[in-house]
């Protein structure tokens, strides 16, 4: 491998019950309609194999001993780091696949956190069945952040479509809680992350934030609610002032038409529901989960494990694929900035 | 005219200076390509004149002295019934004009209710401005169930565009207001009006009603909230023994993907923004807003006045001609039942 060379993409292999791995050998197919830059998975090789069978792919798994050889092997099979494995089991997931799908994940976060893998993809896990084999975090946001050394409140996960981009502000709570986790220091710290990220990661010069209302209409001037008086706009308010280019709060139910949409870069969400139905109402098949505000590049298709289709050949890889080319532009981009500045 | 043409349906002209006037006299001169039964209007001849000629329509007004002349009229241009008037000032809202929008509202309506129309087609209103003249309803939905001697639980909205059908089970109220306002009573009361209205007014035997969950994932079990365990399921499991194709509680966010959307007839969703942001994102040109549970039909494009916009010609007339079909539809199939079964 030359020095010119950019670094591979290393994938985790998710939940090996789920659809991650036939994603993963489908868009290796698909890699050059695609345009993926080389990737690698950690572990799995015969999971891969097994799973890119059932879904009549011609994908080779090929044996790497080092990130490096990515590129080489790229070019007749998906590569597959390490001797981690599994029985493939479609749709029925157990504690040796929970296992196999933490140490692949452990892994590849450790080589990119290394510097030897550009950027991490996360195929989808089962949060309950890695809970039995001891993973002791929300999700695997949470995992990573802890994984960097970083604060949770400081990964900051947003969903991107062809369509959209939206960040919630609060995650797994209850919605009867979400205004009381409400502050201007929590919307102005993420603001600032997603604005940074969108700069540094998307190239985009001069980000447009648009914030929810938590309440119908935006509170209708205060008359159901008076978190946007009180908590929201004082937020847009120090926001501008710090020269970030925020507006709101909007009626979170106006703000996703087309004509809408096309004036901000990210919407900012108060809460779970209101930032991802309308990114899975209108990109299902193509949405990313890219987490902002770590030290890593890490994205995810956003879909779950899907355990009811696996291994049916009708699992849909436009998230994956994606999600790998994400976090390849994402990279190029980091490593330009990185030439020019340094 | 003979007494087999069907009643025409009733159209109120929303707020002068908004683009509901615009509209109507682009849905009359779309009437063929869009299939548009006869409709008269309540009042605004000026009005209608001057927006159609701001927009370079060719729509004529004809003013008629009753409901049954519309059928003739139609041909010509769009019936006016009616002298209330005003100024067109498209953008500046008085209250000379919302006098006029509250006269024509309330004359369609009694229409209707008299049996002179088969249907109301209101046209948005601006409520602030309609406040300051009198109206001392949250909205025309409150204010119609209140005219036909209803109980404001009883008047059901719901959105209905070509990719979903929504519910929301509570409207205008704080977000932190909704846990408390959930009870399986109010669940089950407003779904039964919605199963009978999908059948009798929409022609489907037997509806499937996806009820959404108050927290993300549907409370994932237990771990963000116990609404789902504590109202929601247990008003799905009293639907479903009364023979009521209900399901759920279903993760919001999931329940609006396009494989998703295929599996039920309505969404019933707990609060404003979890019915709104789906049905806008999606179908906001042809988004209807119709009236559930009142003797009379009653229809509404799904959005407002959008003074911004208005007398610009770019107002798109997509939803008032989709909420005029489904007047139309709707009117046409409770004729049929009534001729079936009388």
């Amino acid at each position: 491998m030359s020095a010119q060379q950019p670094l591979p993409i290393a994938i985790s292999l998710g939940d090996p019950a789920g659809i991650g791995p036939e994603l993963i050998a489908e868009a290796w197919v698909r890699r050059s309609e695609a345009g993926l830059a080389p990737f690698f998975v950690l572990g799995g090789a015969k999971v891969l194999a097994a799973a890119s069978a059932l879904r009549g792919l011609d994908c080779p798994v090929i044996a790497i001993s080092h990130p490096a050889e990515t590129h080489d092997a790229f070019a007749r099979g998906v590569p597959v780091l390490g001797a981690a494995d599994a029985g493939y089991t479609p749709g029925q997931p157990d504690d040796a696949g929970a296992r196999l799908a933490l140490a692949s994940l452990t892994e590849a976060t450790q080589l990119v956190r290394d510097g030897e893998a550009a950027a991490l993809v996360t195929a989808p896990i089962a949060k309950a069945e890695l809970a039995k084999v001891g993973f002791d975090f929300p999700g695997q946001t949470e995992f990573l952040a802890n994984a960097c050394g970083a604060s949770t409140e400081d990964a900051v996960m947003m969903l991107a479509g062809p369509s959209l981009r939206t960040v919630p502000l609060t995650v797994h709570c209850a919605l009867a809680e979400v205004p009381g986790q409400l502050s201007q220091e929590l919307i102005c710290n993420k603001a600032r992350i997603v604005a940074a990220a969108l700069t540094r990661d998307f190239g985009i010069d001069r980000p447009r934030l648009a914030l929810t209302g938590l309440n119908p209409h935006a509170g209708e001037g205060g008359k159901f609610g008076d978190e946007e008086a009180r908590i929201i706009a004082p937020a847009v308010a120090a926001l501008r002032k710090e020269g970030i280019d925020a507006s709101g709060p909007h009626s979170a139910d106006a703000l996703f038409t087309p004509r809408s949409r096309a004036t901000f870069d990210a919407a900012l969400c108060m809460y779970h529901d209101q930032a991802l139905i309308p990114i899975k109402a209108l990109d299902f098949d193509e949405g990313v989960n890219v987490t902002l505000g770590l030290p890593i590049i890490r994205t995810s298709p956003d879909h779950g494990t899907a355990f009811e289709i696996a291994g049916k050949g009708i699992a849909d890889p436009g998230a994956m694929i994606a999600a790998i080319r994400m976090a390849s532009a994402t990279a190029a981009r980091r490593a330009q900035n990185h030439v020019a500045h340094g």
